[in-house]
């Protein structure tokens, strides 16, 4: 992709000190995670889901489902996970999740990116981005657990919706999609339920390929 | 617009109790604010900006300038304000800014989406969700003087990099621009210079007709 920031191409007036500036610049330049595209169909409409709108949904979603986690979570803590989470794909684009070739790069890829995009800010929010992506990441607390539960469970909310959607990858099969959604029952046994009904009435619809 | 619901051309699976099923069937139905388009540029894109992107870009602002709150704001309230405020327009459509017809029924038509909308959930979530969206909109927290900061602050980046963007609607003159966005600087000093700033430049420039 093209190096330049966005706001090269038309500076924000000249006024504002430095700390200001690198933060307005900042948020003009995540503008282009709306241009982000996932594999991911809408169910309200015919196209692919971008990285903007798909984080603003799990934001809501935790709002609404933060009932069943099995640990008590912070629900605000939770949404600055899910908000920042897929930020660096900014520069390192969407890694599909049954793209097993573009995993082998996505962590290099996306290591170099958060540099490159946290950088932009001052240092002690640069910090602020990159722990809270880094707790997603590793999902050692009970939010991060839930935050990446909901990054599963919502795609597969919008693949029945689409009667197959990006279950219908070629190669995939009922086995891959129980495996890469796993972490919906770790966070939560109820939500791990849902994922196991609508993938096992998938299969049953013929929108997944059995399990071989 | 279509009454029937997303979830009815495709029904869940049976298996999940009433709670359950009431907000899954929401959380889908909420997938058409990705379909709500606004009068905003995007920066990174020549197309319009949508209801959800918007949604997660004023979160992420929050994060980021809740420092310059004039009073002390709890920002995982204001991020809650912020993802729920516009989910109204799923049914009662955006209303732009600058649209004095439709600002005449805008309370109308909102208050019966909301009922609409927000009766789709169990009463207790339902409840929440309208005491979050009265809250944005009768302005009397802090969290909601700064979430409408956010809204009313961030159409001007667009507008900024657009180098007019919805600035050049006809009849529009800086005067309108600065009434309309006066909450910024109700709820930040600090970032209520920053619109003044982008505005007064914005004029200097013929972005904006100039105040009569
Ligand atoms: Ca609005």
């Amino acid at each position: 992709m093209d190096d330049a920031l966005l706001t090269e191409t038309n500076p924000l007036p000249a006024a504002f000190d430095e700390r200001l500036a690198a933060q307005l610049g900042f948020l003009i330049e995540v503008d282009r995670l709306k241009t982000v595209l996932r594999q991911s169909p809408l169910a309200a409409a015919r196209r692919r889901e971008n990285d903007a709108e798909h984080s603003w949904h799990l934001a809501l979603m935790v709002i609404l489902l933060a009932e069943y986690a099995d640990e008590p979570i912070d629900v605000g803590r939770t949404m600055r996970l899910v908000v920042v989470h897929d930020l660096v794909e900014i520069y390192a684009g969407d890694t599909p999740l049954y793209d097993q070739e573009g995993a082998l790069t996505q962590a290099a890829r996306e290591q170099e990116a958060a540099g490159r995009l946290f950088g932009l800010l001052p240092d002690d929010q640069a910090g602020l981005l990159r722990e809270l992506w880094d707790e997603f990441e590793a999902r050692r607390t009970p939010e991060a657990r839930f935050a990446k539960a909901m990054d599963r469970l919502q795609p597969m909310l919008l693949n029945w919706m689409a009667r197959g959607g990006t279950w219908r990858t070629p190669g995939v099969t009922a086995l891959d999609v129980r495996t890469r959604t796993s972490s919906v029952g770790e966070a939560s046994a109820t939500l791990g339920e849902v994922a196991k009904s609508i993938i096992d009435e998938g299969e049953r619809q013929g929108w997944i390929r059995p399990a071989p």
